[in-house]
């Protein structure tokens, strides 16, 4: 189910693919995105281009696996009860997780990709967006549902912006600037908190 | 002074500058950024490569050209005293100028190239965002100075946050999300105007 997300072949050799996603990972750790391409995780890898090409459409969907693969669990959070924590742990969490794997530097392809790829484009809009977004949701719905947040507050545009900000500090190399990171979720929380006690 | 931000050759031949200028411009506008290399331009231009090579130092610095001369007077508003009504302003103003000049594709194709040249990276994080950043400001300083936001208020928090919205609403051919954009600016006051009720 989750695979065929990325795959078109009908069977993957399990030993081949690993090869692959592995290199691919190495790669985008090691060089960055400058250096990734088809060729070079073929030679990396010791397979053809043809069968890369067989179970990733194109460049975008294997990076997209890479990225998936690399960012599971960075998302998860301690739940603490308290909006402006748990606001901060999830992004601390995501920014500790970009460094330290090769998601960050996929995401920072993916994004590039999908400025001049219409497919790489579309998996950012219906797949990673919506699925991203879920987690900062969650958080703002348990506080909204505390009485935290006001009922007739916008949690999507709340969500969407602290995940625009993320993208920004990671597209310009900027995950150090962890002020700005904090002073901006003070921002946008006290412009959902005011809603509870201005009726 | 403004040119040599772009230039590294002694002096340019106005006319052949021009036909490179007006080349590169209409390739983004009409092939998008996929199709923009210095081969393209060279072809179109009629110029040859080591040519463009000496006035423009790489690929993003002559699409940063392309970007401030497009993007010329996109950020100018009318003062009607309104924090909210200016903001509106700002982003529908640059957004209208984004789809219908070649300095959304432009500033799409800088940001692609920062996620693999630090050049470009540099450009980014040295001139394109400080410079930018004035606006918002401007328009957050008088609204302070009104009274309208509290003098505590992290005006610069605020701007970078409308920035990465516009960026991001950019980069994901979004710029038609009229709701979210506004939805996310009256957040975005919300969180600025309230220090001036509860101290």
């Amino acid at each position: 189910m989750e695979r065929s997300r990325y795959s078109i072949g009908p069977v993957r050799n399990p030993q081949s693919q690993r090869a692959v996603i592995d290199a691919a990972t190495t790669l985008l750790r090691t060089d960055g995105y400058a250096a990734f391409s088809i060729d070079a995780v073929a030679r990396r890898a010791g397979a053809s281009k043809p069968t890369i090409y067989r179970w990733w459409k194109h460049k975008a969907g294997l990076i997209h696996e890479i990225f998936d693969t690399e960012s599971e669990n960075l998302l998860s959070i301690e739940e603490t009860g308290c909006l402006r924590d748990e606001l901060h742990q999830l992004c601390r969490n995501l920014f500790t997780g970009w460094r330290d794997t090769a998601s960050g530097m996929a995401l920072r392809g993916l994004i590039a990709e999908a400025q001049q790829d219409p497919r790489a484009l579309a998996l950012l809009k219906d797949e990673i967006i919506p699925f991203r977004l879920q987690y900062p949701m969650r958080v703002l719905e348990r506080a909204q549902k505390r009485g935290d947040i006001a009922p007739s507050r916008d949690l999507h545009a709340a969500a969407r912006l602290l995940m625009t900000l993320n993208w920004h500090l990671l597209l310009t190399d900027s995950l150090e600037e962890d002020e700005l990171l904090l002073a901006s979720i003070d921002l946008v929380i006290d412009g959902l908190v005011v809603g509870t006690t201005t009726p």
